[in-house]
């Protein structure tokens, strides 16, 4: 990050006032009559009628439109474990981004924890304040039997967007990039170096979207995960091969694709030059890729390369994902976000990425045009039609699949944020 | 309440959008390099900074102006333990008074605990998100040993709006009620009925303002509390006075004061009439007061009556009390609302009662005019001068008394909303 972007970023933060998020009335609050609605002694009837139905509080209150980010600040961003407060800009920025982007409005929470469980209990004990939760940079393995926890107790969406969200939008790139290529993708030979929640995230529902498992070879710091290997988490052990592979030389000899979830450079060109004929390569380690993107196109003329910067083609961002996601839970009030919500936002993704690219949002981004091929396999961030299509892509799965407590909305596709209720 | 403010009050809170509160974004996301400053990259700069000194997140995020609001929904208003859920209205309307009043952002928070110390495990792990944490409707005596517990715990104020806030307008509304009756505050006699969270706080406070505790009576269902007794938690047991008096018609004999934090109609016109001359009869119980207004003045000619409600003089009205108190708290960054912070933010409110009323808060109540007297012994809700005295005395008291982080606002006194940072 330049020294510039650094001071920019402070000067964001604190002026003119601290933060990014401030809380509004929605109501009319000038007359004392207004206040008597308000508050008290009006008030008294809503929560008279919610005690009588707890489906009221979708009628009453903020409830419906409210999700809760929350973090316990063990894995902030790719700085590591800075702590819950370290963590509060992120969070805050997050439901920045939730609300910019699809209306939702957010409760930053950070938790101060000693333990998983205690994690865990403290998020039961406040979820029924929101209609769904985001959780948010919570170090693996942790975060897999939290969120699982937090799945079985809640009635409300429980989402690692760390985990699936980061999954949702590389699937949804990385299966446009093997179309482009002409690869198959219950052929496609995956390597995915690193194997922390994204990772396991990404290849579940690489599975889930038709990637064969026995084509995927995962690596962590000891090299490739196999089936001989007894130091594995039951999450790793998920996507153990039998193979005689060892390392990322000998994982990536003749490989279709390869996902970095890991840190810089750690792909070398040598390794590059080895995979199989046009092969896709998705070095998301950020804000420094596992290849740099220009090292990578003077090896191989043959490659799709997308990596988590916005200064590359092909940035693979998760907000592309999570406000939309959550919109269409939120607006059908589904009861979780199943694979097949998550699949349908895949497919909403990456169908967008086909459609011709409205003049508005290439001068967004202060180009001509953007046609879908190499250098553009996903939508762009500022891409509107986003909140046009995974919503209802979304909500129409959640209804389908059951989870739904709502029906598909009547004011659904939205077209814009002023459709949102 | 009326089946009109019923109606008006359910379609208040459902329409257009559901609930009263929404988060609203305070800083430039119009553009890919404004949201490279809120989120990833640039977002990692505040959070290194936050790392290095936690004080940095009063500096980097809204914590400095955000309050949670949370309550177990075990006393709802008058209504009783109808659970966390059902609270929800009213803790989003606590924040609407909070924002409407003094400009500090609010998040209501629902904790679903089995137990007082799980509330209290719950609201330790989440405090570091805010600048402070008002406690509401939860039931005594669990309320003081959660507000006890908390204030140990966390380094942001911890205030229980029932217990501290109600002490606070109520001790300034007596204290000018005294005043106007020529009574001695070191000599007058006070019969409190009830003996639940406000009244013990309101006792307490009372004797901190000069009341002399063997001159209080308070009274539970069981009748006057006195140091015979062997049913008395601690914190009834501070106020068991040596007395032979029993009933509420013993005590009331000859009482200077009475104040009713109790239920309906329990003070009779012939209790009133055994008061001393030019007696104070606050009755709160709300809606339905001890003793009825009418019938009160019908039997004495010499009173100063107070109340609970906004259609009769003299409301005691939290809300003269808690926006301004956190307002002031949250400006020097106290470590807590300590007794000093509690008498000042009395003496600032009485004091203004004394003061002549502009113009526009008279018709903002249909009236010619406000004086000091009988029917005006604490200032108006909508008194907007109230943001300019409370928090300054409040933050000056912080200072004053060594739990202010920070010093004496230079932009203090607020003479509006505008001036609020």
């Amino acid at each position: 990050m330049s020294q510039d972007l650094k001071e920019a970023a402070l000067e964001y933060h604190a002026k003119p006032r601290p933060g990014k998020i401030s809380v509004e009335i929605t109501k009319p609050t000038a007359t004392a009559r207004d206040l008597a609605l308000a508050y008290s002694p009006g008030v008294a009837e809503p929560v008279r009628e919610i005690a009588k139905d707890p489906e009221n509080a979708y009628k009453y209150t903020a409830k419906g439109n409210l999700v809760a980010v929350i973090s316990d600040g063990t894995a902030i961003l790719g700085l590591g474990n800075l702590g819950p407060l370290a963590s509060k800009p992120v969070m805050e920025g997050k439901g920045v981004l939730f609300k910019r982007f699809a209306g939702v409005d957010v409760f930053d929470i950070e938790v101060n924890s000693e333990s998983p469980q205690a994690f865990i209990e403290t998020v039961e004990r406040i979820a029924d304040t929101f209609g769904g939760i985001n959780l948010e940079d919570i170090k693996a393995p942790e975060c897999f039997e939290i969120e699982h926890a937090l799945i079985e107790k809640c009635n409300v969406p429980i989402f690692h967007d760390d985990q699936h969200g980061t999954a949702i939008v590389t699937a949804a790139g990385m299966i446009n990039a093997l179309e482009l290529q002409g690869k198959k993708i219950e052929d496609a030979k995956v390597v995915c170096l690193g194997a922390g929640a994204a990772a396991i995230a990404c290849m579940k529902l690489l599975v889930s979207c038709g990637i064969s498992s026995e084509n995927i070879f995962m690596l962590d710091r000891k090299g490739v995960i196999h089936s001989g290997r007894e130091d594995l988490n039951q999450y790793k052990a998920m996507f153990a091969n039998d193979t005689d592979k060892r390392t990322l030389d000998e994982a990536i000899d003749g490989a279709d694709v390869f996902l970095g979830l890991s840190g810089p450079d750690l792909l070398s060109a040598e390794q590059l030059g080895k995979m199989a004929p046009n092969p896709v390569v998705f070095a998301c380690s950020n804000p420094d890729p596992e290849i740099n993107p220009e090292t990578a196109n003077s090896v191989r003329d043959d490659l799709i390369m997308a990596t988590g910067r916005s200064d590359y083609p092909n940035q693979v961002n998760n907000v592309l994902g999570f406000p939309f996601i959550f919109r269409g839970a939120l607006d059908v009030r589904a009861t979780c976000i199943n694979e097949e919500m998550k699949v349908a936002a895949v497919n909403a993704i990456r169908e967008l990425a086909k459609e011709p690219v409205p003049q508005e949002i290439c001068e967004a981004y202060g180009v001509e045009s953007f046609e879908f091929g190499k250098q553009y396999i996903i939508p762009k961030p500022m891409d509107v039609r986003l909140l046009e299509v995974v919503p209802a892509a979304v909500a129409r799965a959640a209804v389908d699949s059951g989870v739904a407590r709502n029906e598909y909305p009547a004011h659904y596709p939205l077209k814009s944020m002023d459709d949102i209720i």
